[in-house]
């Protein structure tokens, strides 16, 4: 047997990086961000592997940020001393969990209740901690966020006035916008969202709050919440980025018959909240996946009993918190086996 | 703090089982099955509980089935010693792993390629084990299988002739006619499907290979291999069975506003492969789910800030597989919290 595992040797289905494509995509978006005033807080729901996270930070990122407590506690055990939880925590046994993790780290999340803040504070002072609070303003996502200035200021001003917190200015996410088709829809949806976001900066400071930072996914914002950018999938490469595709899952071809190809690589092992994967090198070729199975239409016959193929996921975020671990690698070699502690960490 | 756990305390996104229900399941099911010539093999593949599996066994299951190596590895180091992978195992650092754990337990496995049984029946004997293989035959499912009762009669004289390997009959799963709406199209193609493997079987006896087991979900088999029956979700709902409902998604409201309850339980905890999940106890809700978040819909208000709810998934199997432990419930209190050491055992 070899020494050095190549994809041949490697069981599926199996998550796979490409570690040249990664750091490309770590590199191109630190060049974006050079020389500009906001800057980049990439989003760990995505990846979920602190070893990425390092590369990040290595390459300028000034903290990361998570959707979950859960995986607060991840990156905070994992060297990684500047979170944002860019989200509500707000059961009393989390908010108690929140406020330990803050006593050694930086750890900042997002409000949009008065009694959360009220909790939040609690907590806080308990623990003798700070916790960096954030006022979530909605953008026209229609999810969580305050819908006015006058709401944000309220807020605000219960969090400077609160023990244990520290007001640090606005969360506003447009995720509503992220995948429009159209470009000029995506700018005219921007520009009202940061109309929007400027009156309330604007109200808060004459009322003397300042807000240090803005965060979210827009780049007169202070910092990006950037996620997908270090894999790309199907979903992503549709906006014409100038990321490449890092991120596969690799599959074994099981039985072929007629035109059709089918691997061992289903639904629990790739998403398909985005739509279904593509087959690397083939974009021809459709495929359908069962809970445990793909379906993959090879009219000509291309592929052979036993062949790995690679699907590029629809969606790279969902696909991988269906897995444990990365499999690194660098002109078809193995490089390195990286653990997904994050996977999972929901709560 | 109460020393007993109850809903409100449990830290969310969370799965709960309903023991009641489980239990009621279990035992519906273990009536339907006495007195019949055909036994039940459970399907792993839905819960990946060993501890499900062990009250499975307890109420007359002959054994486990499961669709990957990485779950019989699971099951065959948790106590249980009669294992089906209904599936096909080809790569050769898998096919060892499945020879040396049937070094100590009865292992069966699914073929339908030559090439497969050769290696099949080197590592079986290698290892000095007998690894028990069913041919499958494809009853128009249209994925992996044997097509013709020639192509079975061929394989089975392979495996009969191969040292290591026992020939213990057919498999063959009728996923396509599962969930037709029509119980007259589902009875129409099972009446098909009974001819096509009643040939199958009169021929390779006729060749004097005894067909022991004919395994998959028709009661005219030898064994049944059902899944969802423990848990039911809203897809299986939908046929009129006599199971209960045992599996929800406990999820708590983060947000309120205009008609809209946001909770922090998506796609992330609750698959959406079949569909968004419906909301316990408010069946006219609608659920939509983004990443971490779901969005409900409550024209008339009734959710509240903080409230605790319950998702009925829309598949039980691919939600079961996104989470690490059940929250086992009986009378509204936690009774115990058991592993899912089968989650994300795809390889």
């Amino acid at each position: 047997m070899s020494t050095v595992e190549t994809i041949d040797s490697i069981e599926t289905p199996a998550l796979l990086v490409d570690m040249d494509a990664l750091e490309w995509n770590i590199r191109v978006m630190a060049d974006f961000m050079k020389g500009r005033r906001v800057r980049l807080r990439p989003h760990f729901k995505t990846h979920k592997s602190p070893a990425i996270c390092h590369r990040q930070l290595a390459a300028g990122a000034k903290g990361i940020c998570c959707a979950k407590l859960g995986e607060a506690e991840v990156l905070l055990t994992s060297g990684i001393s500047d979170v944002l939880i860019a989200n509500q925590v707000i059961d009393p046994a989390k908010i108690a969990r929140l406020a330990g993790l803050a006593r050694g780290a930086r750890v900042t999340v997002c409000a949009d209740n008065e009694r959360n803040i009220s909790d939040l504070s609690a907590a806080a002072s308990r623990a003798g901690a700070t916790v960096y609070v954030l006022v979530e303003v909605d953008v026209g996502m229609n999810r969580c966020g305050v819908k006015t200035a006058e709401e944000a200021l309220s807020l605000a001003r219960r969090i400077t006035g609160s023990p244990g917190l520290s007001f640090e200015g606005i969360q506003a996410y447009e995720g509503h916008l992220v995948q429009l088709p159209e470009i000029e829809k995506r700018r005219a949806g921007v520009r009202e969202m940061e109309a929007t976001i400027g009156g309330v900066k604007a109200l808060l400071e004459e009322k003397g709050l300042p807000v240090k930072e803005i965060s979210g996914d827009n780049t007169i914002w202070t910092e990006i919440q950037a996620g997908s950018y270090v894999f790309m999938d199907t979903s992503y490469d549709e906006m014409g980025l100038p990321f490449r595709e890092s991120l596969s899952l690799l599959a074994t071809v099981i039985h072929t018959h007629a035109g059709r190809a089918v691997t061992d690589a289903g639904m629990k092992v790739c998403s398909t909240d985005h739509g279904q994967p593509s087959v690397k090198g083939h974009p021809g070729m459709e495929v359908r996946t069962n809970e445990e199975h793909g379906i993959v239409a090879d009219p000509a016959g291309e592929l052979r009993y036993a062949q790995k193929i690679e699907y590029i996921p629809s969606h790279c975020c969902t696909t991988v918190n269906l897995h444990d671990r990365y499999y690194c690698m660098r002109n078809g070699l193995l490089e390195a086996v990286w653990p997904i502690p994050g996977r999972g960490r929901s709560q």
